[in-house]
Formats: C-alpha cells, sequence, structure tokens
C-alpha cells in the first residue's frame, strides 16, 4: 500500500473553469479499465510543459514539443495563450522506441481527436504511458477517442487521476484554492508514476490546471521552475522514463487580476499554490513508489551550490543499500555516509567536502559527526526514528548556504517483484 | 550461488617467490573464521596501490596513502622500490566513519605488526572491510597478528582469499604465468567484494603479486591503467566503499629481465598477464555480486570517447529496471534503450546522441535499431538469450571509435534480502 498517501475525495477536486475531462475503456493493455483520457482546454488558456531529458524520448513527447512550439509560432493565436485546445493521455503503452511508426501513430492520434472536437492537429498534446517498444492499437484507441470526447464533464478529475495509472496502487489528485483580491482562484491536478522515476524527468505525467490569469511566457518560467521544486526532486529507482511530462494549464477564467509579472499582486500566492500542488503530487507518486514502504525525506543544508545539495540528496536517495537498509528499519548510519561521500562522482565541486565538517541527523537525532558516529547518539534512538513510515534524513555540510529537499522511498522485495514481473 | 565461478583449487595457485602469507582466526566480528591476513613483502619489491575516491574514505586508506607516499620520500629506499614490507587486512570491520579513534586505531595495527616483524611502521599498509562506523575491537585484532606471523607462508594464497571475505559466497584467487626471454614470471592475486560495489573503487580489495623486475615508477603507471580496465568495470549496486583497495606487488625475484619501461622486452607480456588476472578477480565480485543469478557484459562500441561509452554501459548496468528484468530472464528491451537514453544525465557530449542511429544487441542478435525493435527480431530468440546465466548486451552508437566493456550482474530478492539483514 502506498505510504501515507490519503485517498482522493472525487468531491474536493475542484472542477477548473475551461477545463472537462473525458475518459474511455479503449482495452489498450487491460480489459475494463479506464486507459484513455482527453482533456479539454477553453481558448485564451496558457498551457506550458517540461518533459524527460531521456534521448530517447517517446514519439508522443517530441510531438508534444513540436506542437507547443506550433500554436507558440502561429501569429493568430497571440501572444499571451498557448493555443492548445486540448490533451490525449493513454495509459497501458508508451509508444517510446517505436521508431517512424510511433511518430506516425502519435500523430494519427492528434488528427482523430482533431477531427473529433474540430480543432487543428497542432492544438493537440498526445502523451502515452505503459510499456515501452510496443507499437500502439490504433484500432482499439481510435475507437475510444469518441467515446472520451462524448464523456467530457468539468467535474471529472477522479476518474481522469484512475484513468492515467499503470502500475500506481492508488490514483493521485490534489485541489486547492487562494484568494488573490477578494478573488477565488483555483487550483486542481492530477499525476501517475510509481517506477521509472527519477527526476528531468520520471515514468510520470503531472498535470496541473487553475482558472488564475496567467500570461504564457510567465506560465512558462513558473512551470520551469515549479518542476525543478517538485517532480525533479523525486527518485524511486533512478531510472529516468522516456515519457515523462508535467503540464501546467491556466484557463484565466477565474475574476481575480490577470498575473503578468513576478512583481504582480498575486504572483506569489499562486505560484506557492501551484507549488503546493506539483510538490503533493510529485510526493504522491514517491508514497506509491513500486514496492514502497517508507517515505524518506532527504534534506542538504549548507552547501556551497543547490546542485551540490541535490547530487548529495539524491545520492543518498538513489543508493540502494540506503534503500534496503531503510526497508529493514535499519539505522544503518554507515551507508549513508558512504553515500555521502561518494557523491562527488557526480559533483566536481564536492572534491574537497571535509566529512570532519559535517553533520547527519535521522529526524532531529544528531547521529554523526566529525567523521564518525556522534558521542551523543543511542542506537535505540536511531531505531525508534527508523520504525516509522515517514524518515527525514538531514545532512548539514558546514560549507555554504544553498540547500535542497528530495524524497524516494526505500527498496524491498516488492519492488523486485513488481519490476521482475511486470512484463508477464 | 555465484555466476560459473570456478571453485578455487589450492594447488593452481603458485607462490610468487619474495611474498608470504599468514592468517589468524581472530574473532573480530565472527567466531571461528580467518579474518586477519599479514602478506609479507620481500625487500626491493615495487608496490603500487589504487584506492576508494569516496570522501568518507577509511582511516586505514588514509594511512595506506601517507605510508606509500613516506617510504617513497625516503632516499634510503632508493627509486625503484616501494620500502612498503608488509600488509595487514582484517574483514568483519571496515574501520570507516570512525574518526580520530579509527585513525589511531590503524596506525596502532600497524605499530604492533611493525614490533613483531621489526621493520618500520610506514613500511606496512594496513586495510580493513565489514560493518562501517563501529570500532576495531582492538584488543582481539592484536592479538591475532602473531597468529597470523607464525603462519607465514608461501603457499597460503587459497587461505587468505578466504581470510579476506565479507559477505563474499566464493573465496577468488587466479594465477597465470608469461615466459620473457624464456624465464618465467608468475603472476597470482586474490580479491573480495560482493556489494557496495561500482567503480572508483568498490568495496572490494585485490592484491595482485608477481615474482617480475618491475621499477617502481612504471608499476605505478601500469596499476592505475589496469585498474581502469579491470576493477574500475564493474557494478553490483552502484554504490562506492569507503574502503576499496587494489595493489600490485612485483617482489623483481623472477629470473627474466628487468622491465623499466613500456618499450621493454616482457613489458606487453606482463602487462596482459597482470590484466589478465585483474579481470578474472574483478570478474569473480560481479560473478558473486550480492544475490547474483547473471552476469552481465555490457559493451559499447563507436562512441565519440572511452567515457561516452563507460557512461552508457554503467547506465544499463546500474539501471535497477534492467538488472531486475535480467533477474526475470525478460528481453525488456525498452528498458536497456531508456538508459542508454538517460546517460546523457551524467555525459556532456552525449546530449546530442541520435538515437535513430544506434544499433542494440543482445548478444549476437540485433533487436533495436532506427529508433525501435528491429524489423528482423524475434522475441523467442531474445527470451533464449536471456535464459542463460551469461548475458551480452552490446551498443554500436556509430559516432566514433571508442568502446568500452562493463560488468554486471541482475538484481534478486536476495539482493534485498542480503541487505536489509547484513547487521541483524
Amino acid at each position: 500500500m502506498p505510504v501515507n498517501l490519503p485517498e482522493i475525495v472525487p468531491a474536493s477536486l475542484t472542477p477548473i473553469q475551461g477545463i472537462r475531462l473525458g475518459w474511455a475503456e479503449s482495452n489498450i493493455k487491460t480489459q475494463n479499465r479506464k486507459d484513455l483520457l482527453v482533456i479539454e482546454i477553453c481558448d485564451g488558456s496558457a498551457v506550458s510543459g517540461v518533459f524527460t531529458q531521456n534521448r530517447f524520448c517517446a514519439a508522443p513527447v517530441t510531438l508534444c514539443k513540436k506542437h507547443l512550439d506550433a500554436v507558440k509560432n502561429n501569429a493568430t493565436t497571440g501572444g499571451n495563450v498557448s493555443g492548445i485546445k486540448a490533451l490525449v493521455v493513454n495509459t497501458g503503452n508508451a509508444n517510446a522506441g517505436t521508431g517512424e511508426q510511433g511518430m506516425l501513430d502519435a500523430l494519427t492520434t492528434c488528427q482523430h481527436l482533431a477531427e473529433i472536437m474540430a480543432i487543428p492537429v497542432e492544438s493537440i498534446l498526445p502523451f502515452s504511458t505503459g510499456v515501452i517498444l510496443e507499437h500502439l492499437p490504433m484500432d482499439k484507441l481510435l475507437a475510444g477517442l469518441p467515446l472520451a470526447v462524448t464523456n467530457l464533464t468539468t467535474d471529472n478529475w477522479a476518474d481522469a487521476a484512475s484513468a492515467i495509472m499503470t502500475t500506481d496502487i492508488a490514483p493521485k489528485a490534489y485541489a486547492t484554492q487562494v484568494k488573490v483580491g477578494g478573488e477565488s482562484i483555483n487550483i486542481t491536478g492530477i499525476s501517475k508514476g510509481a517506477g521509472m522515476i527519477h527526476p528531468n524527468m520520471a515514468t510520470m505525467l503531472g498535470y496541473v490546471a487553475t482558472d488564475a490569469n496567467i500570461t504564457q511566457s510567465l506560465l512558462d518560467s513558473m512551470t520551469k521552475e515549479i518542476a525543478d521544486l517538485s517532480f525533479n526532486c523525486i527518485s524511486v529507482d533512478g531510472d529516468t522514463s522516456t515519457n515523462d511530462s508535467f503540464i501546467v494549464i491556466a484557463t484565466g477564467k477565474s475574476n481575480a487580476v490577470a498575473i503578468t509579472s513576478p512583481n504582480d499582486k498575486g504572483y506569489q500566492e499562486v505560484f506557492d499554490a501551484l507549488l503546493e500542488t506539483s510538490q503533493y503530487l510529485a510526493k504522491a507518486i514517491v508514497r506509491d513508489g513500486e514496492g514502497a514502504t517508507k517515505f524518506i525525506t532527504v534534506t542538504v543544508k549548507g552547501a556551497l551550490s543547490i546542485d551540490e545539495a541535490k547530487t548529495i540528496g539524491f545520492s543518498i536517495g538513489k543508493s540502494p543499500l540506503v534503500k534496503t537498509a531503510m526497508f529493514a528499519s535499519d539505522p544503518n548510519l554507515g551507508r549513508v555516509l558512504a553515500a555521502i561521500g561518494y557523491a562527488s562522482r557526480e559533483c566536481d565541486s564536492l572534491a574537497d567536502l571535509d566529512t570532519n565538517q559535517l553533520e547527519l541527523y535521522f529526524g532531529g537525532l544528531l547521529v554523526a559527526e566529525k567523521g564518525g558516529r556522534a558521542a551523543s547518539y543511542k542506537e535505540d534512538e536511531g531505531q525508534a526514528i527508523m520504525n516509522e513510515a515517514e524518515i527525514d534524513i538531514t545532512v548539514q555540510l558546514h560549507r555554504g548556504n544553498e540547500e535542497s529537499t528530495i524524497w524516494t522511498c526505500d527498496f524491498s522485495y516488492d519492488y523486485v517483484k513488481i519490476n521482475a514481473e511486470y512484463r508477464t
């Protein structure tokens, strides 16, 4: 079961004016499950995305980037809106490592949806998640599209969260609201992902919508910043998938004032609420990490740069030895220290890290300093912290003022089981 | 059981003139097992070492480096010999993350051995392997030293291989011979390691001795080159340990001519034999990798640089998703392609890798090309290759002339079991 991930309450997922969602059961990989999602976006919305950095990026990711560029360069859509009118997401098949046929399949999907919805083909962003290297079953997928469109409603967020799951145990959704100048701004989002999770990006999809009125260029920079503080701070297994995508939509339907620059009234509140939503959805992926029994937060402070802090955080958070020790509730400080020590492999500035200066904490408990176990440390106190389902690890480097937090989970028998049996 | 690792045959491990080995059971962690090893090295030997790059390097590693420098700077030992006269290795405790006390313990170990053997303290190199962050049980260790010295003989290589094991299932040793100008040169080596294995270095110890006559400075460069082609090409879990050390000893007792430069007669033969021994010992560690059921060789060809090739090799070889698929004998090409695709995270020049140009082979079978599955590929043929205990993966990038090979193992239930239960 996911680690401390509350069940979603459909009624709490506030509809976002200008967004309708529709799903279908199109039998792409499994019978009788929601596996196709269409998100309709009203005219005048800003839409921003960040995508996997995997060189083997999937066909739909390539097409997403192309369509985002195409509509941005189309003068008729204006500079403050994206021109994107629909997203289409299938689960069960990632359409990755599928060569030219894969590109054609992604394009055909968009073309069919464009006809059904009577919108331009380049106004559609396609997404796929699931098994790699298999061609999409196009007949099933195309047959599902009209059903999903017929199905479009504003209050379908919970179903949408279910429709994009792969090895996820639980659907992931979050909603929040802020007031700006007395007017409400709503934010609702969904995500999926459980394995092949590592930043930039992971086998994950994240969609966050708000009715705030945000200009396209500002939403672009906000989306990048938010991704770096949420989805790019999680790791389940260190694998970066071919399909990861994170999309933020601002429909502008709220009555609150438009936000056009970081200095505008409401900017900070909306940024914080988008970040809160995105961090919740990112952490939900880790809580539902394949085989996860622990949710682990690693914070590295006192670094010379955010890169140093993040590299050490992920060095701890990716270490199979640390993660198996966490699974065993074993306060094995040695493995954590070893992972700190070898982080210099991936960050040159750490070559002069003085391990005698740093402090390591489990929860609030000082466990190591001066190059070894803290004199005050008692194993039973460390054990008590490890027994919890939520474990905080903090490293204070004492060499600068930058810090970073990453989230990860433990490494269990079930991780091996799930991934050894996934295709069978 | 280790994957295709032949049992060692003690009689095949040729003694090296000038080297004697002695062991003791000193109850450091476990009763009634060999856990302390002394290697005596005759005067006039050249001794070279490469060590972990972990910033949390263990006290004995720090002292090894200091002693190697000290004797090299001591004019009385001459420029062509190391001045190193003994190695002392304990298992059961790594003396890592032990702060100032750890340094004192390593030094005390050397001092006691120096008295017993009547040699200078700085002529001794200490090594420890085992649990991190615990202080050495010095009374037990010091009590064992005289026993190990009493025990010194030339034909103890098999016992020595056993005396340095930690979570290893099987001892690891190898011997070979070459003829140079009609005279025999013998090479015999041992290694240990099973977990926390990743290059530069791993939780591994390797000791290779030869009776070849090689000058100190030449042996230094040969040792570095050989480490890069053997122990630095293996990964079990991507964790780099605090204690890794690889030592090459050349006693000069063979009747063959001295080797003072790479152009000398016999250089290439001796280099190749040292490399053969070191690669065997490195691969033996992977064959005995924690929980390993498969031995996987990843070769990347056609790269712009060795760094590119090695980065992609390890990206595949470290991926938990690839490794769990291998455990399941699942020809999951998608996960291998994904791992190739995200290698650019760790090697900037791969940012322009054209995934449509590369070919992927399982064994001799072309499985992927042109960004997707090869048209000729049949899953049952891929399956047949995956069913084997030894699996070769080859990537042809078609962008340059450099190549690299790395060795790794699969990721099984037993890996989790071993590492979740190690300290209990």
